[in-house]
């Protein structure tokens, strides 16, 4: 059976754990709290010395990096192609955004969720409103490129149907919610390419969400 | 006929020429030089929006980030198989390390490279020791980890054989050289793995290279 190790707070666990339960791949999930320091405990640092998650675990196959984690799915489990096409220049495009991802997307929407939630909750400090703005500059520059680059006049990301480029990214656009900020506010096309990605999704997305949108009224220590 | 659209001095760039020339792959090179703009210009903004290389076109398919490309070439053209295994659980390995890459090997060698050589040079300024002590310590964290959580035991970074990972991973390694510092200097380990890749790639690795041992002794404006 595949073990998931996961934090729902963490964009790409969210990722992880909507395309198990879209695609309802048995698996089991271990959650790893990070706030309670519980992805530093010996035993998971002996299972990814990165101390990171997600990790997925099968007959001893270990495997980080939500990006490999989910390619590696769809190849050993039977999925619909749509995810990650096999015919060579469509899953060229898949293999762009998650490249180009890195760097932009999932960057630039963690810092502002990081400097508007994460550390004032921590440090028990005033947000760093220079910080903020900064990265909120550069968010904006990003989902330009979305926009612009990658989504044009196409349905998704990558090409008419859903694909781990759109499961990715929108789970980091996600993450500022946690501190009520909704990034794609005045950005209709990415809204509207964001309901489709919901539907294709159904109850997984907000099933997955639910903890993220507990956030916004919580102290971490209740959640 | 593939076109492939480069600056040797950019590191991806050269893991792409290594790979078409060692697997003797038919292409024709566009040079686009960074330090001299032929990024910006509106011919090349047309093909790629991002102004980035490298970037390949053939027969109108456009595609970037050089991960992808070298993904995609492993797919359209007959290379051997040890690039990028079609074994799930063994390509699952190459997929973890180029999604890590990104924001360890790439980042923090590049950043070292670029306050050592790259603004200095263009700003005839000497180097800000302070932001060149961090970048070294956090190359030095990446290093560690090529060592203990990638390379270990193994002879290549993913396996037995080379893979993409490899290819990627020594391109970047070997960019502070332009400077002058072998990242590698007190990394016996390491280095032995960078002879297997050389060795590996034979002409094509320092071919490729001879762009950036020239670097070291003159001005940009003189290559």
């Amino acid at each position: 059976m595949l073990k998931v190790f996961v934090d729902q707070l963490s964009q790409p666990c969210r990722a992880l754990i909507i395309f198990l339960t879209a695609n309802k791949i048995p698996h089991t999930v271990h959650t790893v709290a990070l706030r309670k320091g519980q992805n530093r405990t010996p035993e998971f640092t002996k299972l990814n010395p990165m101390q990171k998650v997600p990790v997925i675990e099968e007959d001893g196959f270990v495997l980080t990096e939500s990006d490999a984690i989910l390619k590696y799915l769809t190849a050993a489990y039977s999925v619909p192609d749509h995810w990650y096409p096999r015919q060579p220049q469509k899953r060229a495009r898949v293999d762009e955004y998650t490249a180009w991802h890195h760097m932009n997307t999932r960057l630039h929407a963690s810092k502002v969720f990081i400097t508007e939630v994460l550390i004032p909750r921590m440090t028990r400090q005033p947000v760093d409103d220079v910080k903020l703005q900064r990265a909120l500059r550069e968010l904006d520059e990003t989902l330009d490129k979305l926009e612009t680059m990658f989504l044009k006049e196409k349905d998704f990301l990558c090409g008419d149907d859903i694909t781990l480029a759109d499961l990715l990214a929108v789970c980091e656009l996600m993450q500022p919610l946690g501190g009520g900020r909704d990034v794609l506010m005045n950005r209709p096309r990415l809204q509207e390419w964001k309901s489709r990605v919901q539907t294709a999704l159904g109850d997984s997305f907000d099933n997955a969400h639910k903890i993220l949108y507990r956030l916004k009224d919580k102290n971490f220590s209740k959640l």
